[in-house]
């Protein structure tokens, strides 16, 4: 059987275990004040065009999203949201539980839009009674989308000029930013989203790290005490170090990028393969997760040699799946996987 | 100028002010432990049909609301909620700021349906990783609704099913319960609402009361502690009596019912006298308040002589606006408003 | 039986009965903004020694407190508080509910030392890993203290003086307020505390209103959307006029300075009567709560006629119990218990 | 230099970097529901004297202290705890955080008595109005204490009684377990903590794990929805099996005891040069924490090979600073301590 239902069930990129070997015989500082931490920093500031970022690293998506937001709000304002978006639907109301309100907007492919960022942010202005509603102040969207979907450049800073208009932090969830970096079509660099974002994290877990992701704080305002933040919400490691080496072993030459486009270029086999058989998409995704349309029958074939997630029944009967590729995926299995998807 | 914006913006009844007098020479044990609160639990008991409820004594709305919902949920559950349910659009968040999700779903006329319950109740008994998700545990509706409409006796108790069946907590926000009982058509009483709902509160503040809402407890499960949850949500009154007694002094003789009845009837003729001249409700609500679509020109004439409030402007330029009449509503000034409304 | 266990056991001072009545006949605007708000924020701005503070009426200590700590702390901030501070003691841990942390200090004779605060500010400061610890950012004090002490206008200074240093915010717990000021040796005036602390309240419900606490906010970093943590915090009252009005009325020519005054000489009255039977005070308090030792006959002879609160029981076998005068205090009821007290 | 700061200073035991490369190839379930996570239980459940535990993989302590407290305890509830505890005086406040007071009391030699939690315990059952205090529901100890020193049997037992008589859940931090396990003159087994305790943590993180905490739920009150608990707070990792894996590794031949044992051997030699020397130690750990008390000059001298913990200074000028062993202490670092130790 070979697994295809996330991005997340294989270990660490080779050169990330050489990494822990080649540094099991020495001992760092704690909580992140260590050489592995600095200097992955150093890597990562080299793709953000400039950006005066603090960076820190901290593991798992849910925990680095609403620490993110904790640090950012005060209780009485929100966070605007797609509705598809990942702190709305999948995180066990995390952002709730840290007192905020989400502002659900309705997405379009999985991404949240300006107008519907504005059209909140003026509902908000335009209250009699501002005191009796919460205060949108920060606007939440994952790049690549929860649907494998991506932003424009242009979309992306439509976005932030809105926000900047309104006074909204703009942040980033990048769980799989290496995969809509690697996005054929893509015009958006990490250069760009530190530019929009103002707080934004890389992620390393779905991206070749064995985990960790990596926070940017960009906006001068959200820096302060932000480790205080991550102490309280349980995300500073004692052994920090761990993470700091991940980020600096995968950034030093590009690894990060590479693994993750060549997972996007097979995703792109997979999806071609899919459609020579007439087989539709849910939603056209470039990126690493590919959303289709299967009948019972297909479905069913394809589940003797595969694993793969199922997300919803369509009114028309048909199954909405989702097939993930990512840095670890073997050229061979996708050679497998094309094959039974040409003999469906 | 006469207020029709809220009914909230005269004292008390003039039946408090006299039990004021008559007790203020009186002292009384602290923080609702008095005859007055005893009293007035009796008298509220008489109405809910043999339920054994526990009764609490608190202060507006948005406390109560947040304060039932803490005590009955645990950190990973949420409470479901119409769009336009007051929780979830007019109390700054303040069901998040105790850490729980809203579960919004499409309201009807300002009414959640059985249907849309038993859809999310669904949903999360379906998922395939439910630690990712909040349950709905709760689900919140107003008696009248904030939209004036009422539930029929049949459709309280569809949703009382749906939520028995899935395990779920009926709570009913009742700020102005005295309007749905008395309005025409209403065939629902409090006894069915104790029957139907698990807890829920009688407002007293739009009521003919100063102020004070009676929280009821009828689900043996919510009334533990429920002081605790009082007293830590800010909720517990020193001078609890002064609560008891007001809702003894409307309950012991009907007067609670007798003034809301009243303001639905006043309510009733100015929905007629607007529908004479060809002028819509929004919305088609029995009791005292009346949304209509006015015309920039209408509302101007009727905003020399009344204050209103103003909702939203509608695609096609009318103004959606509210008249509330209330327990204190004067015939003299129906009579005003309906001849301002009949010179339209 | 006469009332001495508390002084929130009495309705309200005749002239705020009158005002309702006066008023009554009158409609208001909703939410505190209307004519009373603003004339009594005009009458307690006469004794603030032209501070530029903003005034908002709530209702209740505990909410009080804890949403003036809401308003101010960032989730990694805690507040320092004497051992037997208000909030630590007394409030179900709402402090703790809305996420901080109390850094409890001891506490001498029920008030908190300049030295106390120091101690913790530097603490923090000389952390190696601040972020490991909450950061003290707001002090708490009542004046007079949950013993009836009060402070002198030196020890308020310095305090004041030391959070300034340590950019600390000063928070004064004013719900005994007029006992305070009024007392006997008083050397502190509400604009002394205007000028010492940062946000404190002058409490109503104990000192001749109904109910009602108004807040007074006067460094300008504090004033931002306080109206929203009041709404989401259970605070801003429909009715909230009922407030100002009481506060207008007690402030319009000095009548709570002058019934809680008087109060405060029923104490000292109370307290000599002990004294002369060689029935000592647990504590030296100049204000309208005394607390004596009494031996277990004692006790119980007072307890003929006179309801007065339990504290604790001490080493030596005494009851440590609680008398408190209050506004309501009638002179008879005075000569009544004076009389008892002679005949121990 | 040598670092003796903290006993998280190195990656992980090779047994683990080894497992970590055998099963690089494979891919695996999400979320913790995999084959390792399922080994590790059973293997851990061995030591548990038949226990029907539920458990659980995660990953740092604090995230751990409030995850489990969260899961317990419902808003009016808090937890009493040693002065120093962890959670009170090393995690930013975490447990507040989640809304819940601290109960704090005074330890003896780093532990919390039986008789001081019986004290809180009572106190709450005599207070006259419950209703104003939150209830004392849980009782956390770490074994060892955060000053190294153990609970014997029959300490642990004397406070799981009173906790049984009161209704308080126990709770044990076990970030250094195997170091209390393995330490001269211990009779605590796993079994008797999984007979005492209601919920605890097996650390991993220092005790030869890269990183990974093992939760184990013996009260079946405590096992309800706690994956919803761990995914709302942060702590539900993608790749759960890499904790699994780590655990089944240290437990499956008791290399985790081996590895601990060791590190507490060196440490009494450690100890017992400062002894030969005269220099004292602040509190007698026989656990891999080594309190000590050295002049300047000894400080300073040891600092010039050597990295330790500076605690605080005695009133006599003295300094305490910590040495830690751990699993990855080195034979020979510790000879050249004792070495340097001796020419003090």
């Amino acid at each position: 059987m070979i697994r295809w239902n996330n991005d997340y069930n294989c270990g660490a990129h080779p050169v990330i275990l050489q990494a822990f070997m080649d540094t099991n015989g020495e001992s760092y500082g704690g909580y992140g004040m260590d050489e592995w931490c600095e200097r992955a920093a150093v890597e990562i500031k080299k793709h953000l065009g400039g950006a005066d970022a603090d960076i820190h690293f901290m593991l798992g998506g849910t925990q680095v999203n609403y620490t993110m937001i904790a640090a950012a709000l005060r209780p009485y304002q929100g966070i605007i949201c797609a509705d598809s978006g990942h702190i709305q639907v999948h995180e066990t109301g995390a952002v709730e539980h840290t007192g905020h309100k989400i502002h659900v907007v309705p997405g379009v492919k999985g991404k949240i839009t300006a107008r519907a960022v504005e059209r909140e942010a003026e509902d908000y202005r335009s209250s009699d009674i501002p005191e009796h509603v919460t205060q949108p102040k920060m606007v939440f969207l994952s790049f690549p989308s929860e649907y494998g979907t991506i932003y424009t450049k242009e979309e992306l800073s439509d976005i932030s000029r809105v926000c900047r208009k309104y006074g909204l932090y703009l942040m980033v969830d990048g769980a799989r930013m290496g995969y809509g970096l690697g996005a054929e079509g893509n015009d958006v660099t990490l250069a760009d989203i530190a530019a929009a974002a103002d707080i934004f994290y890389i992620g390393g877990t779905k991206c070749g790290a064995m985990m960790g992701e990596a926070v940017v704080i960009v906006n001068e305002e959200l820096k302060d005490h932000f480790r205080s933040y991550m102490k309280q919400n349980g995300g500073l490691l004692a052994k920090g170090w761990v993470l700091g080496l991940q980020f600096y072993t995968l950034f030093r030459d590009g690894t990060y990028f590479d693994i993750t486009e060549r997972a996007d270029r097979y995703a792109m086999d997979i999806r071609r393969a899919f459609a020579e058989k007439g087989i539709e998409s849910y939603i056209d995704s470039p990126t690493n997760q590919q959303f289709l349309l299967l009948t019972e029958e297909q479905k069913e074939k394809l589940a003797k040699n595969h694993i793969f997630e199922n997300q919803f029944q369509t009114r028309d009967g048909r199954f909405c799946v989702r097939f993930c590729t990512s840095w670890s995926t073997k050229e061979a299995d996708v050679q497998a996987l094309l094959r039974d998807i040409r003999a469906l």
